[in-house]
């Protein structure tokens, strides 16, 4: 039988992410990728996670083995919601589940609110698991450019007058992936000014706040938000570790009850103990004090990764400077193509993600592309960032 | 601002499970639950798996806390898949894929398959969180009355007739969730021919099938299945333990493809070291050895709960009689309503889930309730079925 004739609407238009493929062609030995999003593996906190996986299994693994609550472990949810709290992000009375992962947040936020048809508004460049997951529920998406300070706002209000359908817009607020840009606060503030006068809500992604290495912090929107407009989702990958899979998201109620729905039919609850671990590693130990240490480590490899790049690539190619995060972001002059570049790289053994890969039309030319910074070594990032510039020097004729 | 109003058609119409509202309940000190579907906690490998993690974190942190693959960890999807073969369930060329609990198959497997208004014939009665997460994608529920050796394959076939939209059929084929009732050879070819005749497919769910403590073991329908209309479900909750969120799933290559795009933008992976500890466990023990004593302790709390009833209740009620699993279903005469008997049987501090729970129409009245026998002890057994028999003569008048 043909089973593609009984596909949903929701996935028959569907592609596997165009990353995924390139992540394949990283199997390849001696590769230097810098197309991931991975933190760096030597920042995780191993030997305490081993000591503290044992500690729970043998004394509360009646608890970290069984079957959860589908809101999250009572104990990391609540400090979680603290720490947001202290961080004014969220209010006393405002409510946090944890989830598995920060893109089951969007996902179930996207469960909850998407009928087919429905307007999404992301930035341009943005994060492809967002765009896919809009996808995956027939949402219409409409890109904004971009600007230093975040999303052109004039650009978006002119698109909001054109359509009504507009519901939702998607914001990586701070240390944006892909671009590494971090919205101002006047930008957020007229996010919020908009949203109420064109009546739509903002998903808040913030995967990479915590991870700021210069600069001044920027409240969150959803800090600025007075009529529960925003949705805010944050995450343990980056501060912790990703395969974990904990992420936390904060919502109206009436919202946040929907998406536990969804959440308990979708995985029922998040694994235990990885709950337990997180939970029992953040009371043991510092956690500011291992931020901190991230933080450092890659403020030091973003500008180890710019320096390069301003020796090595021919100077028509600009990049951004992010102030935290893992990404920056670089553009070729008009008329190149990074999906070409990006063969070429390949045969010299070094990899990135093409600007098309963030793009709501991924089948146009982008002379942008995404360079991270975190996971490769400081050798590996002077010597894959060399080699990329010699191919583009090569690539472009200059 | 009402965010209600922005609710998306999918989630409008859903409820909490009734379920949850009474494990709220069971937070009662003292209280005797048959109500949950949780393994006994006493048979989780706990020291194995503590010696395990701390082993896998200190040996191989940067795999086990780093993002990993969507289609799941390769060593141990490639031992499921070799364990299904062997049980003859999947023929060499079937793939399978690691997903973060049985649930989140169902739940992938749906999103790629129904559109809204597609019907989806469910056994009545039937597991909540299958329906529920029908209902979260607007599918038209159409239940078809359980027989002692399964579904009705008449009343099935009759539906079939009058309804042109139905996509699929949700069967737990074995030891099913809430009757414990398995399906027979007969019918289980009936479905096949069935679905051939009219053009659907059969999801299978089978987390209970290794737990056989009584009868012949009866071929899965996928095994049987020559056209891949089968979309196959397990689950290590039931044989390792739930709150690691591992199940597995296997699919038509095209329909696999869609799941494993979908579960990209829900959770991106199954939580890593969970998948390694599983990994580890099953290839440093025997699995067999270790289903081999929840075998043996279930099927000596079904019997005793059965001869516990069958000494305590009306004799007018009547229990199914498992092979296996974790639940058995009675039924008291005509005109008694479950939910009624539960609020008498609470105040006893005695739990279990009325039939509502488990049917399409969760407003009616039943005189059926599900009562789960692995997670109570031997003494708790005896203890709470006592009370509820003491109940059920009080409440029945007789």
């Amino acid at each position: 039988m043909d089973i593609t004739s009984k596909l949903s609407d929701k996935v028959k238009h569907l592609e596997a992410s165009s990353i995924r493929e390139i992540f394949k062609l990283l199997a390849k030995p001696g590769i230097i990728s810098f197309a991931g999003g991975a933190p760096d593996p030597n920042l995780f906190p191993k030997k305490e996670f081993a000591e503290i996986a044992k500690e729970i299994l043998e004394n509360e693994g009646n608890t970290a083995l069984q079957y959860g609550i589908t809101e999250g472990y009572a104990p990391l949810r609540e400090w979680t919601k603290e720490r947001l709290v202290s961080q004014g992000i969220l209010d006393a009375d405002d409510d946090v589940i944890i989830v598995s992962g920060g893109q089951q947040g969007i996902d179930l936020a996207s469960k909850s609110l998407i009928n087919p048809g429905d307007g999404v508004v992301c930035e341009e460049p943005s994060f492809i698991g967002g765009l896919n997951c809009f996808r995956s529920y027939n949402a219409q998406l409409f890109g904004v450019p971009m600007e230093d300070d975040g999303i052109d706002t004039d650009a978006l209000e002119n698109l909001l007058k054109e359509h009504s359908n507009i519901k939702l817009l998607y914001t990586i607020s701070t240390f944006q992936n892909p671009s590494g840009i971090t919205s101002s606060l006047e930008k957020r503030k007229k996010l919020l000014e908009l949203a109420e006068k064109y009546d739509f809500l903002i998903y808040e992604d913030n995967p990479y706040g915590e991870l700021r290495f210069s600069g001044e912090e920027v409240p969150t929107i959803k800090s600025l938000d007075k009529s529960g407009r925003v949705i805010y989702f944050g995450s343990f990958s980056k501060i912790l570790a990703p395969g974990m899979r904990l992420g936390f998201t904060s919502a109206k109620a009436e919202l946040l009850e929907r998406m536990i729905i969804c959440k308990q039919t979708q995985d029922v609850h998040t694994n235990v103990l990885s709950q337990m671990i997180a939970y029992k590693f953040v009371t043991k130990y510092s956690i500011d004090e291992h931020i901190a240490k991230l933080r450092q480590v890659y403020g030091k490899k973003c500008k180890l990764m710019m320096e390069t790049m301003d020796k090595c690539f021919p100077e028509s190619v600009k990049h951004t400077c992010p102030q935290g995060g893992l990404f920056l972001y670089c553009t070729m002059p008009d008329g190149f193509d990074s999906k070409e570049f990006m063969k070429k790289a390949l045969e010299k053994n070094v990899a990135f993600v093409p600007g098309t890969s963030c793009m709501i039309d991924d089948k146009a030319t982008y002379s942008t592309f995404r360079m991270n910074y975190s996971t490769a070594s400081e050798e590996e990032i002077v010597k894959g960032v060399t080699l990329l510039g010699e191919v583009l020097h090569d690539y472009m004729g200059v």
